[in-house]
């Protein structure tokens, strides 16, 4: 039996993109758990990093500008944190303004399939960043055994309801069904996730523009913009090549004037092309493989990978590190984002954000 | 009035691929011919490189696999005009096929717009390529005072009939129609010049197909496959990042394992860059700009570009010259393509392939 009932709405999505290729293994699942969705706690970054944490000195201007250059070897810290907060600050804003002027509120449809537990916590997460910011989130919950076609009813009903403006389907599906076809029945006008082929086609096109971005790369992107470090004209590596972040994120920095570069599994020679970035951002699930050496001074990372390793000193028996090696990185680079409390954040207030500009569309709201 | 008849079936993607952001312009135009729409006779190339010439060494089997490193300071030639006819030959093959097993001609549509001299070389041009390969070709000539509408009215059209399998329009368009909203208006099914942003989707997404791939950046591609030369694994840049080669080209290099990077107008040191490349696809449109000290020992290079530079010594005053300095990089490179004679033959053939793939695919024919 499906049952439809309000609930929170943080995204799916760093799950998502990190599960890329292991969608339906539990044990890799749990690698790579968001910690906003496990409920963590924001941990302060290393004492080794100059930290930049207060959200009063966040804002939608330029905040707190990178040297191009470290030169007190330690590097400044990117709060994702506090940045999200700030963007889910502005979004609730504009949700009031919303409602107030035409009535209107914005609505996010989630639809999740069996009884696993880390997305059902996914799940019961999204309340709060709902509630925060004010739009409406609806799920539906279908049985382990649903059949494809039962889901496909749900998105084709969330497409005609004009209440919806925003659908995300919670993944990994089971593997009785095909996600291609699940995820390719959500329409265009509501698919807040940004992965349908046509907008990823916008985003590499010179003259096109998407009607969303996905939430992950688009959420580095947003704090390196919030951060005021330049992109136009500078060496961008992005390490790992996903539909739904490393390639997004490649075509999002050329869209800058970046000149980029991918690495992937089958470059020979990651680290040496690594070292030559100003900007890095690596998406690639593997806890702390970018070291000191891949680290052009002054360089700014992005950390997108969310990995737990082995920590008999935690309660949990495990402690989350990015694809970065943290304390070395700090060292040599001007600014990073610390893991968790990076891009974990962002990627949920994009997809409010997201959710917010479907609805703005839908409803011509300026 | 608009005159429909048959004609040849050359394409205008050469043109359109160099005219990027130049369309409008006569004199850029001229800049840019693609010497196979223009009638040129085949030039033998320098001396200074060794030459693959003769079409009976081509096959669909690797043919003259291209050492690693250059030992002999002369690059072996990528002989694009007779792998181009060696392709056609194959889909001649296919077309006669096809006809005696279905009854099914493969058609191809062009719709022409004013009366540029240019365009209409370029479209009596196609007659013989079409004729040869037993492909249809349906013309519309529309004169330069048409409406959009007018335009978008044949488009339906030809979308709509069974007898054609792919649709292209002369570019440039008249300055009072909007490009885009022309080619969004064709077919996804018969867009054989694969510029629809869905396409352009796929392609960019591992795990997507595109129903077309660009027929110039796919002719780079086979190019290298026909010669052997290995992708996987190597270091490739991409000079230029327009929607219809540099940007194609460097999404199809990374579907097949290379790493990639794409240099552009906004690049602070694309010399430095290039010469890290193992494969140098460039289409930027400026004539000899790759010099020796930019390319790698041993690299291999597709040269894109075509270019007229004064030649006093030519009846026609200029002679055409691709992005990279041919002699210079004979000596260095380990293959390059020529100009004329290496990519623009390759675009025509991937025209008729795609143009071929469509009919075979709407008519479920294997």
């Amino acid at each position: 039996m499906a049952s439809i009932f309000f609930t929170d709405c943080s995204t799916s999505n760093t799950a998502r993109l990190i599960h890329s290729g292991h969608r339906h293994s539990p044990v890799s699942l749990r690698r790579f758990v968001d910690p906003l969705h496990m409920g963590l706690s924001y941990s302060p970054v290393s004492l080794r990093c100059f930290a930049v944490h207060s959200p009063t000195t966040v804002s939608s201007s330029p905040v707190a500008p990178i040297a191009s250059m470290a030169t007190d070897a330690s590097a400044k810290v990117i709060d994702g944190k506090a940045v999200a907060k700030q963007i889910r600050e502005e979004i609730s804003a504009e949700v009031s303004r919303m409602k107030e002027t035409i009535g209107v509120t914005p609505g996010l449809a989630v639809i999740l399939v069996g009884d696993r537990k880390d997305s059902a916590t996914y799940v019961r997460n999204k309340k709060k960043a709902c509630d925060n910011s004010g739009i409406n989130s609806l799920e539906v919950n279908l049985p382990e055994d649903s059949t494809e076609q039962e889901v496909l009813n749900f998105i084709s009903g969330f497409n005609n309801d004009p209440s919806v403006h925003g659908i995300l389907v919670q993944l990994p599906l089971p593997s009785h069904m095909n996600e291609q076809n699940v995820l390719n029945a959500i329409s265009i006008e509501k698919d807040v996730d940004g992965f349908h082929p046509l907008n990823i086609g916008r985003l590499a096109m010179s003259g096109r523009e998407p009607l969303f971005v996905p939430c992950t790369p688009k959420g580095c992107i947003e704090l390196l913009h919030r951060y005021d470090i330049p992109i136009k004209g500078k060496r961008a590596v992005v390490i790992g090549r996903s539909n739904i972040v490393g390639m997004p994120a490649a075509l999002l920095l050329q869209r800058e004037d970046a000149t980029v570069s991918i690495v992937h599994s089958r470059t020979k020679n990651p680290e040496e092309i690594t070292r030559q970035a100003d900007i890095i951002i690596s998406a690639v699930g593997k806890p702390n493989m970018v070291r000191e050496s891949w680290i052009k001074p002054g360089a700014v990372i992005i950390d997108v990978g969310i990995n737990p390793v082995d920590d008999p000193n935690s309660p949990r028996g495990y402690k989350l590190v990015g694809d970065v090696y943290y304390e070395e990185a700090c060292k040599v680079a001007s600014a990073i984002t610390p893991v968790p409390g990076g891009v974990g954040p962002m990627t949920i207030a994009m997809l409010l954000q997201n959710t917010l500009i479907s609805a703005k569309r839908i409803h011509n709201f300026q």
